[in-house]
């Protein structure tokens, strides 16, 4: 961190963030570490009860708690219901944003037609195609490829390196993580006799405000009308958005997930790392999928969901596994045994 | 779509492309849509019969279904043996392509040893290195690198910021989407004592024609011979293929399959979304494996393979799962009882 | 291979390598070939005893073996301890690197701020931020992006269109392949009452001297303090590695593969191609876990670990996975009939 480094009270963070305080108001507060790295010049939280014994030995300034896990602190302290939100909220003053200077990058390549707000940033080596449309307050980081009959809306932020192909419209602060391709053909195919037509991805991809799209993850866009993720939907790295989907509102995606065609998410779902979700079925609200399960039909009930097998050594593994293939024929012979021993 | 989009009367679409025109023959069509979204001057197809309700209802203008749907179609119709494939090349014409204007972008930094064909087209700030060839036709898209020896056939495209790394070569009417990787090192890996050594990947990458290669997708070159697609390989985004593999013609694979080492695919296979294969093995042609399984040896005969559990609520999974550690010990235990029960 | 391609002698090479000489010292070898593809000037190995045929046959001028399988061979050979290992030290002689002219290239775009030893080379079309430093002998390939406050060891090579984000130290001799991400925010979501709000991620990455990152890896920085990778840590293509994970030196992870936040993989281990790890666990030294498993618990002990079931024909998978649905069932009704044919 550098010396320009904000500083801030602990009665303006508590009172900024309504937040009660216990202690010194006067406590500086120059930056935010973990209970075991924090030196008295930082804040830390309590989140997780297993971590209580680490907090009383923690050399933390100030402290973010419950209100049950204050008399366990001696030092300043700061109560809220949710120690991770308000530690969140306070982190965020002490993140150093890079710099984005308004205007477009001399480097830049941008098309005539393009419209760039006065206040958007559109860095170096960056390309803007014809049609497209750049909000205010947008930044572009260097290297990204915005395509034609694009918009980026006000406030969000590629990052770097991120491809919008074709009809991509992200809604306001949008971030864009490096890699992320969105827009890119659908995977359309119609099999002639012996060999693959491609079917023409006509459609665009819709991007609800305050959106997280990780890097390296792929959105195609819709094969006639849209791929679709609502407002606050919030993906991790390396996630795969076919055509057509649809992700409601407010629903976090864990990394290398990925979602076939035309399927349907719910809002407020979680899916976990690397789950798979088949094409053309529905997940209802709020519904969690475990890490690496596959969803192959649709799921009309809140609730938690998992497919798999659990991890084991190798040989035992193997012993199971090899059952597994022959499981049906288990199932019969016990059955078979039952009529027998009937009375 | 603009203003100038192409219109086609309903005739012309029929002689064009060899179907039986039903109804008004001078019905105009300015554009495709879906059974529920199109309107009087649009074009849409029913392809699954689960749609007959809707395609009474449509609105379209003319569409193209099965002659044993026709009976139930009122207005203008276009028979097909295969409606999805004719409407895919119907949308075609609807497709408005990027324009590629030929010529090396005065931005793009290009080898004085590079070929590049008079009509061939680089787009802005690419990059393309010593002794590589870009035929007739070809348009690299904005923000690609083409390292060293490497070949772009003719007519083949590279979407936006692709990267081909070395002895890669595309034949023609190869489509690549933005943030590909062809022709990365493969991970070859010698253990000496207590740190590992790099064995050097001295081959290339051959990808035939009419090849399609999604978003974000990786294709390592060979170890000393080349890692090849024969011509109509259509991979899905976010796919890896490792060092030497060999992919038959006309195999089709979806998002996020991956493919190790020196492993042989067959001709018009399909690889479903996230399905894994090992290295050094080989798979017949026309072999369909489904989502997120896992082939762990060859493949010798065409057909449907299959791995994994099914999804379950979080809780029964749980206890199923649970089981699964000890199914050898179960199944030996329903073995001791039928020797017991025995007469 | 062009007409300036190196040639050794057999008798340089065993000296060069210590390796014992059987045959004419004066052979000439001016490439490396498979057993199957080699002519008489070029070199190749025997290191799977399942080719000794095909190495009976061979054309090889010279061929590196095992002292065991030496007398099988006619012509010169080369006795190792590991074939494969000499084997790729031979190599490295006739791999071409691509030559990097050091200095920055006129169409990069590097911050005043950013230091660049004199021998470092900046390809075209890269941009380096803020403070950076690439030290002595580093390559930056075309088209990479630098973000603020990074650091490339000497002798790194980061191949193309790779992205530094920021706070990414890589050590000496790091090789990076192109797409890949690193210091990108991790995924640090609190909920709000009724919708996500941003961790501030605060940390960076240390990657440890000698590591290689495949091609479309990500890798995230921390959310405090840092995400690490020690030395010679080897990642295939598209990897994932989520805020805060270490991963101990001379561990390998194959193609795919994931790590969730805060996981702690050990040293020389080696992870299966998309093998899954669940997060804020802790994996063993020299534990193997077999592709596509997932590890949901610390294993603390080394050894090989797996999960999932067999590849199988559907037909016959799809009755074994619906008896997994009610396996738990199924173990009671056997224990209950052990329970009545209890004497």
């Amino acid at each position: 961190m550098s010396a320009t480094a904000p500083r801030w009270r602990a009665g303006d963070l508590a009172e900024r963030f309504a937040l009660e305080l216990r202690g010194d108001p006067d406590q500086s507060v120059a930056g935010v570490a973990t209970l075991a790295l924090a030196d008295a010049g930082q804040l830390s939280f309590l989140s997780n009860p297993q971590y209580r014994a680490q907090m009383q030995g923690s050399r933390a300034g100030v402290i973010v708690l419950r209100a049950d896990d204050a008399p366990l602190r001696n030092g300043t302290a700061l109560i809220a219901r949710d120690p991770y939100v308000a530690y969140a909220q306070i982190a965020a003053l002490f993140e150093a944003q890079p710099a984005a200077a308004a205007g477009i990058h001399p480097s830049a390549v941008v098309d005539a037609s393009a419209t760039i707000a006065p206040g958007a940033s559109i860095g170096p080596l960056c390309v803007v195609e014809a049609g497209t449309v750049i909000e205010q307050g947008a930044v572009i980081g260097p290297g990204c490829v915005i395509g034609p009959d694009c918009t980026v809306g006000a406030d969000s932020r590629l990052v770097a390196r991120v491809t919008l192909v074709t009809r991509v419209r992200l809604g306001k602060r949008v971030l864009v993580h490096p890699g992320a391709v969105i827009g890119s053909d659908g995977f359309g195919l119609a099999f002639e006799r012996d060999h693959w037509i491609k079917v023409p991805q006509l459609g665009g991809v819709r991007i609800g405000d305050d959106c997280e799209i990780g890097a390296n993850c792929t959105i195609d866009r819709g094969a006639l009308e849209d791929t679709v993720l609502e407002e606050d939907v919030r993906l991790d790295n390396q996630i795969q958005i076919a055509h057509n989907v649809f992700i409601g509102a407010h629903t976090a995606m864990a990394g290398c997930s990925a979602v076939a065609g035309s399927a349907r998410i719910g809002r407020y779902c979680l899916i976990g790392g690397a789950a798979g979700i088949l094409g053309h079925l529905s997940i209802a609200d709020r519904v969690t999928v475990t890490a690496m399960s596959l969803v192959t039909h649709s799921l009309t009930a809140a609730g938690e969901y998992s497919s798999g097998t659990p991890i084991q050594e190798n040989r035992q593994w193997r012993r199971n596994a090899a059952r597994f293939r022959h499981l049906d024929e288990l199932a019969r012979r016990l059955k078979a045994l039952e009529k027998d021993s009937a009375p």
